[in-house]
């Protein structure tokens, strides 16, 4: 029987997409997304604690959503469907002519479409690529082709009532890998997503404003690419030396994976796959204690710092519009993790309705980072040393031209790093010869890539000890210099503030501000204060657009790092459940509107990782991971270290070497902490 | 032949001390401290330059430093040898009664005489340790003992003019890993560093204000100790299923150690440990660029926020007072590093000016992790991934209850990770019942650990491309609104300064800035802008103390996160050269006060990584990893990419394997990004 919080099925996906083709007749329908609903939480907390604690479990039925649009017209509609039942539950279309989200297969017909269509023919014509070749010294004779970069849309005004797809145009020589961002052309269609119909010819300025020539990309002067893939670099060789690092587990993994319930030196939590964020965990307990009921990325907005026309619409929300689990990467052995891996699959619904297999787009493993805690009694010299085992759940989504790495990492000290690598490659634009700006980085011959941003936002549904948290910030400010206690002025203290009502905390890094979510109802023996978890997050510039421009609109989650709301059902996404040329957040904007209560409450928070993006050269063609990250640690939550129980490192296990080979065997597998002398 | 880099010698060390005591006849000397005398930079750089572009090597002598007192008296020396050719070049008081850091045998020996001295051993007696034992079920009949715990005396007046120690005093069981930090006792006395004369017994306050009461801890109330060694835990039993994972290099490593000379993957540097900074990097090249003359950790304080007298003067330089190279772990193999090790030692000396070997106290090693760059044409489905290897140069130091691991990590693409890891044991002080401040946390029974800061100031010696480089900061600010290449409000742009002066540059995490090095006569030919090298460093809360503090004025360097200064000879660190019981900073108060031109000059960065630290308990009775970390990173430094020539990951070389057995072996060492489906 399937648990849950078990991602779609199959099955599930082919009941819901055959029940509303019923209910809609011979019309044709479009299926922009179809994945399960969440349960109720009520419901689902009551099947937790039966499961937890015993007793009759709860029936919850599989309930599946459904976006699609009818003969390919407005509005969306949005069915909810029993599928446990085979019966739909409601089936409306979607109110304020929401856009729903790109659906893989609908992109690549636009880009099929766009470069099939005589208008973009006469602009590709122009170029007189049959006249063009490029020589490559181990490849031989290449010709160039035309490669078609749907984009969303984005927003600036409130005239575009139906789909549009922005396609950025790009040349590329005829091979497979090669990396057409560094040819971008001038001239830009926009389609119509449903029907394709072709909409403008937008072209692009190339220089230091807004000013532009209607000109196709001149024959006269290809620049160089510059390619990523060895097979294309001219005349590539491998760096030297560098040696096999294998990760061997002799005796298999310390992990347990039982359908979606993983368990893992003391952690216990569900994993489930689902289109739009990747994956989300739920029931997160630790040493038998809870924590979090659902933890998930849950929105990224992508705004691009170039004001130019078009480029001013570049802002993408790449879980809103696209989906991280339809973007994933099917992670492979030995190249996306290393040890001994398990796999997760996601499903999707192609535009029809049927299920598509995205295999293996989460992986499961541990890896070894370096020391979790070690004390020496100098007056001895007897160690104490523990190895900081981690337990990674991965995802890496490909949003057209950037990947984003999501890792989960959990310790065996009870905490968590949210740690995301941002790498692939910048979106660019075309450059005139010896044009510098303010607002981008010339990165190769004839091609710059704009500034911009990328904001995530991670929900925690908090469980600490329980269904009622309370979020808390803590600044350390100096004592008053005239307390008797203080009479060298060097003490300092803490100060606690309570969040009482939904909402932002600001940030204030030079007050070490620290925002912890605590149980007031749970009251550590020790230090006699409540239980807690504090959000480690270091101060960042947040969206950096007007506040009157449509990417803030749009984005308001973006304007601040910590948020705090009331628990509701349906309300999953920061920047609201529609987010595909919207008009404005129809998310936090609302719910975090300061008229609930959120304190000793069912409380959630949202937490926004922010980066301010300028590229450098170092990150084309293709960049090298960049890394954003925030922890999730225990603040008195236990009584004391709850790694007192992890072994004491020693080489019989670890099995390390010494660099030259002058030592005995016998040595190199002594236990620990008997140095070489 | 000796490299001008390499660390103190055995003969060095005798030589200097022999010299030297020859010189004052028959008096008894006491050495502080001797080791290596850095070359002077500018014949150190014609040395370098012979060595990498061919030519006669000069002649630098190897020269020494000695601290030493005569006849356990005041004034502290200063002497220059030349030990290449056994003569003293100069030898005299330190001026301003500076006093010289300690030395681990005058510890060790303060720490025997307090417990053997009458008025001490007088207030032990009242605990009447004869009538206690602790029954421990796996030891059994355990009987208490006192620790004394001899603490750098700090700064509260100009009046000290000697050497001080303050010893605070713990119990714990008879066993050589019990955790007296658990049992503070409420005396305190404090001793002469020299002549261990008795000074005075402070009696330390236990509540919420300054008030105490001249009372050891009393008989009837022992608190149970809070253990961390497995040994003494009662019923400890290991965590279950912790498995191995071994780190495996089965055609060895991918670096190379000749002498102190490290090659890997490109980075070419040598690595020297001395006695004070732990060790220091040299002559940092990349791809055959040149980045820095010198890389060093250079000082540390911590400041404790506890204003209750005595410890107020908790303030201590880790390594002015103490030094890391004299406080250094030795690191054994599977237990501080995994893999293919290679180790260093340090030589210091000992009071007497004998050599002491400290083996293995740097390791050097590498490590996977995770992904370096990949990307995805989603069109067809084609990756490139490649693994991001990582080598790391490692030390640890123990200073008393606190543990630091020092982790410079160099990657495959030009950047460097500064990391330093905080665990061991909290420096705790009684605390009586249910007594709750704002400026400690109660960590377990009568034990509270006071608010404190680790402030750590690491040295950049840059040589960016030559000789002359330059500090510039740049910010990211919103583009004007009435631009007309901005008339939808979403533009940014990036503002830079240039620091022309020595001095600090102040944080400002909102507008995104950036600390860059640039070299100003080194263009990129892609961005057309001078090349650099950026300091990413999250905004942080500086030192807290009050500025008319002591702690503010002996710790200048804390009071900013960045500095520029222009080189000079002699200016290593931070705080000056003699901070033990220093009366104010004689370093970067000194030397960055903006009298010098730092544009295009031989420019030296200051960058200070601050934690401020409110213990939790789940820190005690040992802290897992608290982690602190900058990044050194190229920025637009080379023309694309330096890691394209990253062989692709393939787990024919990784070997990997899938968590369950159904998968046959050729599927689980297939090539690379053939994902199973």
């Amino acid at each position: 029987m399937l648990h849950p919080f078990d991602s779609v099925t199959d099955v599930e996906i082919v009941i819901t997409s055959k029940l509303l083709k019923q209910m809609h007749g011979d019309a044709c329908l479009f299926f922009s997304q179809i994945d399960r609903l969440e349960p109720i939480k009520s419901e689902a907390i009551k099947y937790l604690e039966a499961e937890r604690y015993g007793g009759k479990l709860p029936w919850i039925p599989r309930r599946t959503y459904a976006y699609y649009y009818v003969n390919n017209q407005m509005p969306l509609y949005k069915s909810i469907v029993n599928a446990s039942e085979k019966r739909v539950e409601s089936s409306k279309p979607v109110p304020g002519g929401a856009i729903g989200p790109l659906q893989p297969d609908g992109m690549a017909a636009v880009e099929i479409a766009a470069v099939d269509h005589p208008i973009v023919k006469a602009e590709i014509a122009k170029l007189q690529l049959e006249k063009l070749s490029f020589h490559h010294p181990q490849l031989g004779k290449l010709s160039y082709k035309v490669i078609c970069e749907p984009w969303m849309y984005g927003s600036d005004s409130p005239n575009d009532k139906v789909p549009l797809i922005q396609c950025y145009m790009y040349m590329g020589v005829d091979h497979p890998d090669s990396n057409h961002y560094s040819i971008p052309l001038k001239f830009s269609p926009v389609f119509e997503y449903l029907t394709k119909r072709f909409v403008r010819m937008d072209y692009l300025p190339s220089g230091a404003d807004e000013k532009f020539i209607k000109e196709t990309f001149p024959l006269h002067k290809v620049d160089p690419i510059v390619e990523y893939h060895p097979e294309l670099i001219e005349d590539w060789k491998p760096r030297d030396g560098l040696k096999p690092l294998q990760v061997v587990q002799p005796e298999g993994p310390s992990f347990k994976v039982e359908g979606t319930k993983v368990t893992w030196q003391g952690w216990e939590f569900r994993v489930a796959t689902n289109v739009r964020e990747g994956f989300a965990l739920y029931d997160v307990h630790f040493k038998g204690r809870s924590l979090f009921y659902r933890v998930a990325l849950n929105e990224m907005t992508v705004p691009y710092g170039d004001g130019r026309p078009p480029f001013h619409r570049k802002q993408a929300f790449d879980l809103g519009d696209c989906g991280f689990g339809n973007s994933a990467n099917s992670l492979a052995l030995g190249c996306h993790c290393l040890g001994v891996i398990k796999y997760l699959d996601t499903r999707r619904s192609d535009a029809r309705g049927n299920p598509v297999l995205i295999p293996s787009t989460v992986c499961m493993h541990e890896q070894d980072y370096g020391i979790l805690y070690l004390h020496k009694n100098y007056r001895n010299d007897r160690s104490v040393v523990t190895r900081r085992r981690e337990f990674v759940v991965q995802t890496i989504a490909t949003v057209a031209n950037y990947e984003y790495v999501v890792n989960l990492v959990f310790d065996q000290a009870g905490a968590i790093t949210v740690q995301v690598r941002a790498t692939g490659i910048l979106s660019t634009m075309p450059n005139d010869p010896n044009t510098v700006t303010d607002f981008g980085t010339i990165v190769g011959p004839g091609v710059t890539a704009a500034f911009h941003q990328h904001l995530l936002n991670f929900r925690f549904d908090t469980r600490l000890d329980g269904d009622k948290n309370t979020v808390v910030y803590d600044d350390y400010m100096p004592m008053d210099e005239k307390l008797p206690h203080n009479q060298y002025n060097v003490g300092f203290r803490q100060k606690r503030t309570f969040v009482d009502r939904s909402g932002p905390v600001d940030q204030s890094p030079f007050t070490n501000r620290t925002y912890k979510v605590i149980n007031e109802n749970s009251i550590n023996p020790v230090t006699l204060k409540p239980v807690g978890y504090k959000f480690e997050m270091p101060a960042k510039q947040m969206i950096l657009a007007s506040p009157n421009s449509y990417n803030v609109k749009r984005a308001h989650y973006a304007t601040k790092q910590f948020w705090a709301t009331k628990y509701h059902d349906d309300q999953l996404y920061a920047a609201g459940e529609f987010t595909n040329q919207s008009q404005k957040d129809t998310g936090l904007s609302i719910w975090a509107d300061g008229s609930e209560d959120v304190r000793n409450a069912d409380t959630v928070i949202w937490a926004t990782l922010a980066l301010t993006h300028p590229p450098v050269t170092e990150q084309f063609p293709v960049m090298p991971s960049d890394f954003l990250q925030f922890l999730v640690t225990p603040a008195s939550f236990f009584d004391k270290n709850p790694a007192l129980d992890v072994p004491l490192a020693d080489n019989n296990f670890n099995r390390s070497v010494y660099y030259d080979d002058s030592q005995d065997a016998a040595s190199s597998t002594s236990g620990c902490c008997q140095p070489k002398v």
